[in-house]
């Protein structure tokens, strides 16, 4: 089964304790494509300036991504510069130029729209409701948000909500939300205004998933994944992406929908998530392999079961 | 078999946004030993004032535990008043009286002389260290330490921690231990000052075991114990104290000391924790039974077990 992806392509400047890349392939779209290319069928809608080359494509397409639905606009492609410090868990931007991306349209191909999955990226919630609302053969959809748009669009995300299957966002994101500072009340809360599960990502902590009561199957119990303990990380860039991109793209590749299926797709989403941040930029997840990705679910097993 | 806590018995006046509770019976070792009772034999050495009365005394003894090593002193008993805000990670604290505690010498009554296991709470290291030099016939010594201590009599404590086999303590205090900011990493570091295990307790987050390599069996990786999204924590007081109590109860309960222990010893550390959280003071710790415990433990298995 197919997913598309709706998201930002972007080039990246980034610093790091351990180094520095200039202007490499990046964006929410593109981390998110690549980590779930390894389980099912990406198509990606986005929009890119002139800047973007065939061997930028190619990045993509030697995955075996479809860039049907990348647009090329006149101008330049969004860039973001940033820097993280010796706190991995936050970044410094330096500057962010929207270019082509300040005015993108999303528009999905015709050839995409028989795809079962849609997962609405970090975008203006107006236009993540705009395409869920035009993909009526979806069976699942997931989506991104953060602060700007809790703070700024409040009333359009809360509008757009109701139309996302599932949320992933972080725990500041959900507090925001939820206006709530208790982590497991205010996932009640987000899940009283729409999504029938959500995800929240605690960084190197792992993630936990809450159930909106009945969906998905009997339970009332949260599942909560590790994050594998990483001495070196390069560069923490597009590891909530490469999340998303292995959660979707795992439940994608199955045929059922069900508790069990989210719960191994909130492991291969930390899977992902770790081989993102051992490498600047997308580099890890341009060459990874199934058998690297199947150890790595065995490693995650491994260091939270007991016989 | 049975273990020996050194530690504080207290009174603490608590303040949680859900609620206040005036002079009840806490300190680190009365927190670590009613959980430790619930798995095994448990000998506490503290020291107390005048105004710790044979109604206090009947809370341990009526768990079980030996309370021959708690000295009674002319004076008043330690006293803690704090609360917590929202973020119900931090207490502030409104005042400090050491009393007795101040000048506290640990003595270890002649029967508590055959225990196999020992927890050397959070006390001047010093002091943990001569209580430690003191009983040789111990298999297996817990310990642990804070910020004070770890900036105030560093030497010290890196004397101590070449005598502790698993040191329990924070993220805060093991990335300032070691000087490090990265968690990974930092463990690796106070595992190079002697201890064979180090566990890091992550708050709403669960903790991590990390092992000095060839410590307790054969594996280099780390093992992480979830903790149970609460929606309504009562008082947070003495988590980490419980934390430690089920965790070293649990593994003085077993014959073998090998790395599967030590992981089902995570989640009852994590299990006792929970409880303590759901009421005031030492209540919850006082009435458990072991069905509860063991469906909590059920439930913590759930929360991060794929099928």
């Amino acid at each position: 089964m197919s997913i598309i992806v709706v998201g930002s392509v972007a080039f990246d400047s980034i610093k790091t304790p351990l180094g520095s890349a200039q202007r490499v392939l990046g964006g929410s779209g593109t981390y998110f494509a690549l980590a779930a290319s390894y389980f099912t069928e990406v198509r990606v809608v986005a929009v890119v300036g002139e800047d973007f080359t065939s061997e930028h494509e190619a990045v993509l397409t030697a995955r075996g991504i479809c860039t049907k639905g990348i647009r090329r606009e006149k101008g330049k492609t969004f860039f973001w510069d940033g820097e993280y410090g010796e706190n991995l868990n936050e970044a410094k931007t330096n500057k962010t130029e929207l270019n082509v991306f300040a005015s993108f349209q999303p528009q999905i191909p015709p050839e995409y729209r028989e795809s079962e999955f849609l997962f609405l990226g970090n975008i203006d919630p107006t236009l993540q409701a705009n395409v869920r609302r035009s993909l009526d053969g979806v069976r699942l959809v997931g989506g991104d948000t953060m602060n700007f748009w809790i703070s700024g669009s409040r009333p359009q995300l809360l509008e757009t909500l109701k139309l996302i299957d599932v949320l992933l966002i972080n725990d500041g994101e959900a507090k925001m939300l939820a206006k709530e500072t208790n982590l497991p009340r205010a996932a009640q809360k987000v899940l009283a205004m729409g999504p029938k599960a959500l995800v929240i990502k605690h960084g190197e902590y792992g993630a936990t998933i809450f159930f909106r009561e009945g969906a998905f199957g009997m339970g009332r119990h949260p599942f909560r994944a590790p994050a594998l303990p990483i001495e070196q990380v390069m560069d923490p860039t597009g590891a909530g992406d490469s999340f998303a991109g292995g959660f979707m793209g795992y439940i994608a590749s199955q045929g059922e929908l069900n508790r069990e299926v989210l719960k191994r797709a909130m492991f291969y989403g930390g899977v992902m998530g770790s081989f993102a941040v051992e490498r600047f930029g997308t580099e890890r997840l341009r060459s990874l392999s199934r058998d690297e990705i199947e150890a790595r679910f065995l490693l995650f097993r491994e260091l939270t079961h007991l016989d």
